[in-house]
């Protein structure tokens, strides 16, 4: 395997790295910003590959958030991008509901174990959905909802589809709902299914954490619609019609986001050292997972 | 492997099965009853073997209920138990801590996920715990909370130990919580890892599903304390001292009763039909859990 090329400090490098590729798929979490902390050079990293013409699309498996709240994020950053170059987990979920499984209505409808993110993104692409945020669901379970599942009288029956994100008001009641909806045959589809979510510069458990209950009560794993899967590549390929060989993913996450440019068969990966992995986790003897090149942080590209 | 043999409409079978037994270790959910409903006849069946003399323990994976929660259970079912012949994950997990790990106090703290069978069995051995059903950790989390978490000015610095049982309540707070303290090192039970709770003639999120997002955020699997447990069989012994040639472990689940009848060399195990489990998953070509005999429902061995 070829070793990652070490950019930081290397104008010339840069400059040869950058004309490889017409247009760079971003990470954002661990790349652009930890939490509301932005990195050094961010926003002029972003305009200086705008300036040069390339084209930048913001992929992220966060699903609490939509492509309107992440625009918002955006803005108060101060990096310039549009929602139109957003492409979040729960959008890429939204739009394999709507455009690829195309179950037919009533029953497409959604059961939700996710956040605010979700529910807008299925909105938007006019998908049916149940859960979420909905309060009727933010209480303890009670005995009568034991048997008001088991015999399904709780349940709606045009639900064909049970999607699991990030959920930061997970509960037993939401579980179990979920669970008799997969007993009952429920299509079972996931954001992300990333385990861990870096927060407050510590880790928490991520959306794959939050379903990982689910999994186990039905004895099976979700299709993820995030990175690394391709789903989401294939998405957002039919979206921007990019050229793969000329396109880069940049990312901090090795088994997320690289994995995912590699699996894509992208014409390069840039990690950058600001999020989970640390450079000797693809330096070493035996890593599965490694980037074209790496630097310490995006802003480097600034040379 | 032999095939196991079915009982059910065979009184000289059920007579000459019987007969090989002095004692009966009997699984509760899924083979007594379904929630709150009775599965015919088990009344009678448990006062037969009683009048045979039979010794009967009642051993479950269930850790929401102490045994003395059990023994009203029983009362309120009409079966003829004591709260002696119940031993329950929790006691077992709780028996484990206080006299096999032994850590030296003050560092002998349990943070609890799970209900309040766990904790009146922790108090019942003197073992010192928090989290549990205390209410403070009955809420949404809160952005500080993420703040206080990773700082670890949130956490006890007692708790050397994280017990996960099933936990109706469970919710990102105390998995994050849970999360924390084994990323600080604190060591990792479960009272036991069923990934289903037979409820209302239905499956429903178990101890290990409830658990499972846990072991996903830290990437290990906690020691478990109940059926298959061999340490689970070595407490019971401990307590009955039992002849294990002359004792039948009786459940509905192969994974987890059977299984531990297996492991633990008993005489016998006797599978019903009315839980977890179908026949044809132990008649199947290549099943690896197949009991030695097995019937329709519990009350079939009143012939």
């Amino acid at each position: 395997m070829t070793p990652p090329k070490y950019l930081t400090g290397d104008k010339a490098g840069i400059d040869e790295f950058l004309s490889r590729f017409d247009v760079f798929l971003f990470d954002c979490d661990g790349v652009l910003w930890s939490g509301d902390y932005l990195f050094p050079k961010v926003a002029e990293t972003i305009d200086m590959l705008r300036s040069k013409g390339k084209q930048l699309v913001f992929v992220t498996n966060n699903s609490t958030k939509s492509r309107a709240d992440y625009k918002k994020k955006f803005d108060k950053m101060g990096i310039t991008a549009s929602e139109e170059e957003v492409f979040g987990s729960s959008y890429s979920a939204a739009v394999y509901v709507a455009r690829i499984l195309k179950l037919p209505a009533p029953k497409n409808k959604v059961f939700v174990l996710g956040e605010t993110g979700i529910e807008q993104e299925l909105k938007s692409e006019g998908v049916p959905y149940v859960g979420g945020t909905d309060p009727a669901f933010r209480r303890d379970i009670e005995p009568e909802d034991f048997t008001n599942l088991a015999n399904g009288s709780a349940l709606d029956p045009d639900v064909g589809i049970v999607l699991i994100g990030l959920d930061f008001h997970v509960n037993y009641l939401k579980m179990a709902t979920a669970h008799q909806y997969l007993q009952r045959g429920a299509l079972f589809l996931a954001t992300n299914t990333d385990s861990t979510l870096p927060m407050a510069q510590s880790l928490f458990p991520g959306a794959g954490s939050a379903g990982a209950g689910v999994s186990k009560a039905v004895g099976k794993d979700p299709l993820s619609l995030g990175k690394p899967s391709q789903a989401m590549m294939d998405a957002i390929e039919g979206r921007f019609h990019f050229d793969r060989s000329r396109t880069c993913m940049v990312g901090d996450r090795l088994n997320t986001d690289i994995q995912f440019g590699i699996d894509g068969k992208l014409g390069g990966t840039l990690a950058v050292l600001t999020g989970v992995n640390k450079k000797e986790d693809f330096l070493a003897e035996g890593a599965t997972t490694v980037p074209m090149a790496y630097m310490d942080q995006l802003g480097d590209l600034m040379g």
